[in-house]
């Protein structure tokens, strides 16, 4: 299946910035950086539980977001940036 | 059309927070806030324009990332907030 993540980790403390950090690594082991705090990628069911296992295993619950939107495989969609930040898409699909 | 604005505004200088309540005044108009830089909504491409023409004015495209999902607005999709952070999701769908 398709998936976009998108977090938003609360960095206000030394803390959250530690935790910001863990997100991405894990999020890069299974999907795309797309930019700042978005990742997408095609993603098997059992890959998606382990992520999410991962991802709650380091964000905080109740300070941190986390939003997780899964499409079917085969689905079209767009995907505009209408910024030009500079931040890494060094995988992009 | 369906469409899902994610957004990362620099906030790491006053004038960041300024853009970021700007961006979000401005997205409150045509999308429902799902959570912290998260907006979902139906919308017309001519509202669509007035969205993005409306966030361009005020977001710095360099420090900023403004990323718009487009979808048919028949698409199913499964949303899924694995956190439990409080952000105001005051006129969730």
């Amino acid at each position: 299946m398709r998936v976009i993540m998108v977090y938003d980790v609360a960095t206000d403390d030394p803390e959250g910035q530690k935790r910001l950090n863990k997100v991405r690594k894990i999020a890069k082991k299974y999907l795309h950086h797309i930019q700042k705090s978005v990742f997408e990628g095609n993603i098997t069911q059992s890959s998606l539980e382990r992520l999410k296992y991962e991802i709650l295993q380091v964000v905080d619950l109740y300070k941190d977001s986390v939003i997780i939107y899964t499409f079917e495989e085969s689905f079209h969609y767009r995907r505009e940036i209408i910024t030009n930040s500079s931040d890494p898409t060094d995988n992009l699909i």
